[in-house]
């Protein structure tokens, strides 16, 4: 039974697009609806998304930001006042046309993002430097009319949390931009055990209406890269057009300074795509619904349920565990079942163990067995857990180097791109027509302008005229 | 500057309407917005949801309720399944009819509830008896088109949860339904400070498709009832059109049984009139988002900040503490300031108290001053902030009795509703007639068929046939 079930996993090296799937569908993460482009999230999912919300939002708390919520329907009128903006959303937006029986008199959009929402409000709110800075969060869903659809990555329907902030001076908005994607990475990092990489988005890719848009880019499995948290500063783009206007300190009158960030239910496909393995999902501890399953093995015999409930009561007061009594599976049918949902240690108790006051502990990151004493099971899960969370960490470490390669020309670049898949660091003159010739060649967009600066050489790799910065490019989800 | 800003509050014997439509924009817990019929909620007020959202999520989970995500568009096709369902909802739908620049091949529904969607998702995903009960859950905005609509408790987008469960028999479903009323009754009684009167609805007041639906009411300030939380037994009128079918255990098909089961922001609408006063909101202190504010008397005197900071800090670790330093207010100013936005306990503290170590605290519920010396003073608040939650949910019991009459008659029944405003108990055949005759002549509807009964007469309020029930009978939001 147990090879079966492994075998109905796509392997990863094969097919790494099925693989993908397969593990949504088959660790019950999400489901396909009869909503077309959009996704039912099941308990399993959506336990890991709720632990990265949970873990998110005390971190905003800690930095000062308030949550609010804001209608989902939005006048269109309203979309249209800030002109990039417009035009960057309004060829996917969801419209509500009619209600409560009859046609509406203005059509509403759906928000695929609530700048305009926010800036209408804000500039009913503000008035005075006192009132600034605001720094206001919504935990929302928002839909996009995207043509093709993925689970989690792009789906036409997500879940996010979207950050809006006006602010009185040019300096605090770009530090509130910079402070909130350095949050995004400590839940990336930390949280996730992705290890990110920092930087700004070229003009080209930035976000529509935004001054400048920073990210965080991680590197999955297969190489590309998943843009895995914005955060834009917008200087006055909004605040003009929105009449967000607030008396200064000197009594004068002044438009504010705004930012919005966010991140979103993607970052369960990063989960996904930067730890999976070809037994199924691998979750980092910190952010596992289940940190510990127990399988009782011998089940029938006597003693051995009593022990295995004794131990889940036990480490129940400090992990989240689960304890697997189901009695139409086989042992190795539950352990394959374990590892495709991820779960980082399983713990294997028979009466022989239960003899020997012991149990046997399996990592779900190396599959390393141990034999561990009761007495000493819960101390060692504690150590444990940190260890698979860090070894999941430097794995992921481990890949962006293996997969990151310089180049100084195209030739290189495309030959680099070929054989690593991954990061190719290159300079770049400025230009958004290199951009466009590197992407026709390669497939690889501009991933960021790194804050870490390197200097590889001095010459565009494209066009060999006099570069400006050092740029990230990569293959993307 | 205090009588000023009392002033501006409607008076609440007056104008009762205008006093909850003051109370919501001037204690910013929300604001109307360019999308008519669809608010705001601001910092304030999301926090007092959030604080009701971890309370009743905590319960769910320790009653087996598992977190999803479902898609807020339905394909219309799914809405129509069940007949009854869709006469109840149809009118009131938002229609999403065009999408990424072209009109939609089937028009999309956004949910005003989601029995539908998850009756299909259900239908996929059950097969076995070991499937069940399937026990799911989301915390998401719906959206119904209502006509007339007031902040909380009539708006178009409300916040709200939406549980949806399938069993294998019915005596396990119809268990469900009033656990679930249960743990309503406990977040309104014990978290909002409110007591509740526990019923099911007469036919005529049911969901739209369901068997049964049980009801939580409350009342309000000026007599009015409020409709709460509702849990609904929908035995297999879903499950059959849907196909949600089960193998039981002796093998054989069967249709499951259903539930669903729903609080939202409506509460917010509960809290502010079943609690407030002439001087504002009053807030549970188990869900007051503040508990505490210290407010400094004679600021500008050494050693006062510094005092009512190092308070501050030490009460934080028990308390959810707010510290006015507005240098741009008066003392008085911020005393009806917060008033207002009801924080249930006030610390003042001076020049004087400091050197007498000691501070005044004001409860918001009775206005009771009292001298509390400073090493006492963790503790004293901590009783007393249990005494003010008991003391408000004690008198709403109040209010509730001295609002409740009963009736043999409709002279009778006409008389005390006029007098005494509130709950009307009186005798009832059975007739639906009879409930449109009592609404037409009074204005009241059935509120529920309490779970408590009590034999008032023989004989129908209205018709003078004989009566089946005793019911309560009022007006209601």
């Amino acid at each position: 039974m147990d090879k079966e079930y492994v075998k109905e996993l796509t392997n990863i090296e094969e097919d790494f697009a099925q693989w993908y799937t397969d593990i949504v569908l088959k660790a019950e993460l999400a489901d396909y609806t009869d909503t077309k482009g959009c996704i039912a999230i099941k308990p399993y999912g959506y336990a890991i998304w709720e632990n990265i919300q949970k873990y998110t939002d005390d971190l905003f708390k800690k930095a000062g930001v308030k949550n609010v919520y804001f209608p989902i329907l939005i006048p269109e009128s309203l979309l249209q006042k800030e002109k990039d903006h417009v035009e960057g959303f309004a060829p996917e937006v969801a419209m509500v046309t009619e209600a409560g029986g009859e046609p509406l008199e203005e059509k509403l959009v759906v928000r695929p993002t609530s700048e305009t929402m926010f800036s209408t409000l804000y500039s009913k709110w503000i008035s005075s430097w006192r009132d600034l800075p605001v720094v206001y969060n919504q935990w929302c869903n928002v839909l996009r009319w995207e043509k093709e659809t993925r689970p989690f990555l792009r789906s036409r329907e997500f879940l996010w949390q979207e950050g809006h902030t006006i602010h009185a001076t040019e300096k605090e908005a770009r530090e509130r931009t910079i402070q909130m994607l350095e949050i995004y990475a400590q839940v990336v990092e930390d949280l996730l055990a992705i290890p990110v990489l920092k930087g700004e988005k070229t003009p080209s890719e930035k976000f529509a209406g935004a001054e400048n848009t920073y990210t965080i880019e991680t590197l999955m499995h297969d190489g590309r890269a998943l843009q895995s948290g914005t955060s834009h500063y917008f200087g006055q783009n909004f605040t003009k057009p929105f009449n967000i206007k607030f008396q200064n300190k000197e009594g004068k009158e002044e438009y504010g300074y705004q930012t919005s960030w966010g991140i979103s239910t993607r970052l369960l496909g990063g989960v996904i795509m930067a730890h999976g393995d070809d037994r199924g999902l691998k979750l980092p501890p910190k952010v596992a619904p289940i940190q510990i399953v127990i399988v009782p093995v011998a089940a029938h015999k006597e003693g051995v349920v009593e022990k295995a409930t004794e131990l889940k009561n036990e480490l129940e007061e400090k992990f989240r565990v689960e304890l697997d009594l189901r009695d139409n599976y086989s042992t190795g049918y539950k352990f394959n079942y374990w590892e495709l949902r991820g779960v980082p240690v399983r713990i294997e108790i028979g009466p022989r163990d239960i003899e020997n006051e012991q149990c046997v502990v399996v990592r779900r990151d190396t599959l390393e067995k141990q034999v561990v004493k009761l007495d000493e099971l819960s101390k060692k899960i504690e150590e444990l857990l940190k260890e698979i969370q860090k070894h999941m960490y430097d794995e992921c470490v481990e890949r962006v180097k293996r997969k990151t390669t310089t180049a100084t020309n195209m030739e290189e670049f495309e030959k680099n791109l070929k054989e690593n898949q991954g990061y190719v660091k290159a300079m770049w003159c400025g230009d958004e027509a290199c951009e466009d010739k590197i992407k026709e060649l390669t497939g690889a967009k501009s991933r960021c302008i790194p804050f870490e600066q390197e200097h590889i050489s001095d010459k565009c790799v494209c066009c060999g005229k006099p570069a400006t910065t050092m740029v990230y490019w990569g293959r993307q989800y």
